[in-house]
């Protein structure tokens, strides 16, 4: 019987990926959260489907809101890192732009469960949620100013303009909800179309692969 | 005592706007599944908040999800009809899809309620929801099959972008959730930078005027 927790002994064996309890737990969570709905899925339901008491849950986290929590700030911490490291970047803000938006694409697509269509969960407004959400934001502001940037070189001042990247990045989310897969033309779709909506004319393939290797970690 | 539904008198003076007891629940249930999420609002929960009983509720909607179902319908309706006329209008593709776009961006930042924010529910991937989702998917090749007329026409070839502009269409619902307010400077930007990641480059003031004319009832 594997142990979990503080000496608490499983009900059943293994039934999630994941290398740890707390991952697994996070696993379950996140199917029952984009399957069932955040509100229709209790704590209990969560550590039935990981196979484990609901007090061994109680141990790793403290609340449902606990979970969803730390399942928001996955989707956030890689591209608002790779954000950060762009802001210091030398390359031309199209090459950064494009960086961060097929960063971001990918691995909006490549999480196992569709997880930013809980973005819109109104329980997403309380308090509990704002350091979530205060970090969506600098996200969305690293892509207002390279957007800004980008617009500005290729002599497009269409005013709120520098808005939409940001907005057609979590497009992604939409198309893989109504397509019930993760669209993986969007990785470069969805770039592509944010440098062109900008009025940038610059060489793309050049760009393309500029950016990809810029957004490797350890560029 | 005003009366409702089959000689039902109300528990208390009216609450909500709305001309009939019909538009009052879907104006409570609006508010409620927007506010504090579709499973943690119960028929009773909106009964309340009418200030009617359940039973005379039930009158008017056998269930939770079938008001949901009125709530989503009137955020297609609209933007489905006009597309319809619009299959068979005679002005350029990047005036219709013009229209198209500013009409239902409008739409969505116009209604009460951010019932968009309601797309995203893991139950409207339920058998009940299926007629909903039938109609919101013949919106969205109505919207894909005019870009791809208006990118075909500007010799853009770019395999999927005609996929883009329901996307940036349905981003209004982002954009007011996290701006807690309808953006109305969408209601040309979004039309204004389909065209443009479209690859067209006509003249943008004549096709706005003109796509507005067209988009008006009786056109």
């Amino acid at each position: 019987m594997t142990q979990i927790g503080p000496g608490r002994p499983r009900l059943e064996p293994r039934r999630r990926a994941g290398q740890t309890p707390r991952a697994e737990i996070l696993d379950a969570a996140a199917e029952l959260f984009t399957a069932k709905g955040y509100g229709s899925t209790s704590t209990r339901g969560i550590a039935d489907a990981v196979g484990i008491r609901q007090a061994s849950l109680y141990h790793h986290f403290a609340s449902k809101d606990d979970i969803l929590d730390a399942l928001l700030a996955e989707t956030i911490t890689g591209p608002l890192e790779l954000a950060e490291r762009l802001a210091g970047a030398s390359a031309p803000a199209a090459v950064r732009l494009y960086a961060l938006a097929w960063f971001d694409v990918s691995q909006l697509c490549a999480s196992r469960w569709n997880l930013g269509a809980l973005y819109l969960l109104p329980e997403l407004r309380s308090e509990r949620f704002a350091v979530f959400r205060e970090r969506r934001d600098e996200l969305r502001r690293h892509y207002e100013r390279l957007a800004a940037a980008v617009a500005g070189a290729a002599g497009n001042s269409v005013p709120g303009v520098e808005l939409l990247p940001f907005r057609l990045v979590e497009s992604v989310i939409n198309m893989r909800s109504d397509e019930g897969a993760s669209p993986e033309y969007a990785e470069h779709l969805i770039p592509d179309a944010i440098l062109r909506l900008l009025g940038w004319q610059g060489d793309l393939e050049q760009t393309r692969s500029a950016a990809v290797e810029l957004a490797e970690p350890g560029a």
